[in-house]
């Protein structure tokens, strides 16, 4: 099987369902059954996504720095001054899920509240929430860049592979990742996140960027001792633990991107020093087929987020073996979306 | 090792933190600590737990026939008249977990409007709901039942296993359950549902108990080409297609239960044929200690549930194999609790 490490796309000759599906995608048609798996492959273009939403906005959850009532607001640039859109409107509300859920004509109303709301905040006068409180899914794929497959010397998995994380476990894109007491491999994984936007089921790849509203940033924190060390691997739980899913600093509409997600420099610093570097157009299964993969097994809803997965240099696959430590920072980073920076701090 | 198949505990001596935490229940000292596993193990009776919250309700969620609001209602008996307690008064949410996250006081107010609400339905007359629409995390044991494992001929886990469900695929007690088109072999699983009422983390075992607000029924659909079959294993997947977790019909606070959880008989019927018929003292990790081991993973919050495992006699490991197909019937009963009865159909 040969794969590109560029764009490319895995295709599935699926038979013990009678639900023959024919994808077409730039000319490639990609004959695709949800059944099991043939190792044919093919290849497409990056270039050929629909944008998502029309939507372009910036749009972080923030409180004052003395705490108070969440606020759901515009903010164009990193650090740049914030247009507060929730506190002056009666109709947005300070949740961007519940913006989300309310569909186009509410974004729209978002996008008016934008341009006209006289209520400014500047960076330096504000917390930063996780951009989305608390989504209903979130999913992650595994092993999804082929770097981070060659460095545990395993293939790329023809057929993506998921696991999930509670959603308790979203903190902003400053707080503390509170290292547990029950571990001792703690790791980094900056992430793309896809935001969904529409509740969406059984799509074909061309149709599925139409219901991604926006991107941003995970960091998928690991405890390796659990994911893979106890009981034959307890991926859940290493990666649910409390603090474990920094998310952040904003969600960035789909509309900003008009040559799609995978084009998108990504990296993750520990103190300063680069680990991981890499570019989402080395994502093995791209956002449009992963979306229309899961949408084939269940519906996905209105802020529903996929964590895309992480390419290599993470801690447990270097030489020596790295983990986080108390008084380490991360630094996540992707261009287009923003930066994150936690601090690493000690079992509470 | 030896496992007694009645009540037994496993316990752990675990090394690699300094954590080592001094359990005691019943005069037996379990010393545990959440690291690496030892296969030491130990028994306890069953009959001492604390039986969680003070509250006597068997709770439900519903609407008219017709549809309509969802109102929140107090059931003393399956089958039988429910007294409605959102409608009326201002203080009683309609929503089960909100009012869980309310807190004893608000339990208190609840108690007060199943005694004096005058507004009454008939069961005839109404659409029973899942109890709890969203809950935050649906944690789900693997292989916690001793006959369970002996029918798939493996040995039950020293340490219970986890997998999730996402809370998309709940439904009701009397909803239908979809076959997807992705699978040809959807399986059922009866099993009992711990539902938190508050907010706790680290705890030790003798102190879980009062964090619990009630129990409830599931059905842990599964679909074992996907659960087993595909890229090594996608229990995520296999087990959260839509519809995939009936849910109720009611939970009943765990003031009604003054033997604890682990004295109740569960079974599961197919088309009338008694398919699983077990007992909830079967469980190999029990209810305390699953909260326990949870707790120093992640903070357990008000309305996260937990299905506790399935015993024997699911179809995949019959002989021959059986699997749901349309036009099938899933009734599930935990004595104490209800039933719930399922029609099975096609794909849509």
């Amino acid at each position: 099987m040969t794969l590109k490490t560029g764009c490319h796309r895995l295709m599935y000759t699926l038979t013990h369902q009678s639900s023959m599906l024919g994808f077409r995608s730039r000319g490639h048609l990609l004959l695709s059954r949800l059944g099991n798996l043939d190792s044919k492959t093919s290849s497409t273009s990056c270039s050929w996504f629909s944008t998502g939403s029309a939507l372009n906005m910036r749009l972080v959850q923030f409180t004052d720095l003395q705490g108070g009532p969440q606020k759901l607001g515009v903010q164009p640039q990193q650090d740049g001054e914030i247009t507060d859109i929730s506190s002056g409107s009666g109709k947005i509300p300070n949740d961007l899920i519940k913006l989300i859920q309310g569909g186009p004509e509410l974004w729209a109303e978002a996008e008016k509240a934008a341009a006209k709301s006289s209520i400014k905040a500047q960076a330096k006068d504000v917390k930063l929430l996780a951009p989305l409180t608390a989504p209903g899914k979130v999913i992650c794929v595994g092993l999804n860049y082929r770097c981070h497959c060659n460095e545990q010397h395993i293939e790329p998995p023809h057929e993506p592979m998921f696991f999930s994380k509670f959603a308790s476990c979203i903190v902003g894109p400053t707080d503390n990742v509170v290292l547990p007491t029950v571990s001792t491999k703690v790791d980094w994984e900056v992430e793309m996140v896809v935001v969904i936007g529409k509740q969406c089921r059984n799509l074909k790849p061309e149709n599925t960027m139409e219901n991604v509203f926006g991107y941003t940033i995970a960091q998928d924190i690991s405890a390796r001792d659990w994911q893979k060390g106890r009981n034959g691997g307890q991926w859940l739980l290493g990666k649910s633990m409390d603090t474990f899913c920094p998310l952040g600093p904003a969600v960035v509409t789909a509309g900003d991107f008009p040559k799609g997600p995978h084009v998108l420099p990504l990296s993750c610093s520990i103190n300063g020093v680069k680990k991981q570097d890499s570019n989402t157009d080395q994502l093995i299964h791209q956002v449009d087929y992963i979306i229309s993969h899961l949408s084939h097994l269940f519906a996905l809803l209105p802020g529903d987020i996929i964590l895309t997965g992480t390419p290599a240099g993470v801690g447990v696959f270097r030489n020596p073996r790295e983990f986080l430590k108390p008084g380490d920072v991360i630094d996540s980073e992707i261009v287009g979306i923003g930066k994150m920076r936690n601090p690493v701090v000690a079992p509470q």
